[in-house]
């Protein structure tokens, strides 16, 4: 059964999945990231938005980790993907309201 | 100056960018989706989750429209991605807790 090749949306998925498993999955809980996980994270993927300022990050890690266990699961990592996108998406497309 | 190339996560907030522009730039308001262009983008994009069923894709339009004006905007649309990517995620990585 030839495989129909995914959708730009359906790529974009699996690779959320995907990166959130590479970095989760470095040691500890496989299913969330670390605060060190996290942080090599955003030094490696998301680098040019925190300058890897660890403070930057460690901020960052604080506001995501919503049920304060140290660590961020994948909604919590979904959450600053989603909050990323959409403060792209203001920025290109919602026009600053004229004075 | 040489662009650095952009990483996957980078390509993945490019692509949820570009895919929500590309169906809500069709008719009406460019930054929301119409019941019509979200229809359009379920069948075309998502049509493995949803098989084409238009009962199916009002019912999520529905659940989606928090605000209730008949349109998804960004953050709504990015809901429905994040839906997804966790259904996908528990699926196929959080084991069921044994009986």
């Amino acid at each position: 059964m030839s495989k129909v090749s995914p959708t730009e949306t359906e790529r974009c998925i699996e690779s959320l999945l995907a990166v959130f498993q590479r970095y989760a999955g470095r040691e500890g809980d496989n299913l969330k990231l670390s605060k060190k996980e996290f942080r090599t994270f955003m030094n490696t993927e998301l680098a040019s938005f925190t300058k890897k300022d660890p403070a930057v990050v460690d901020r960052m890690m604080k506001r995501l980790d919503i049920n304060s266990d140290g660590q961020l699961d994948f909604q919590e990592f979904l959450n600053l993907i989603g909050g990323i996108a959409v403060a792209c998406h203001d920025a290109l497309l919602v026009q600053p309201p004229h004075p």
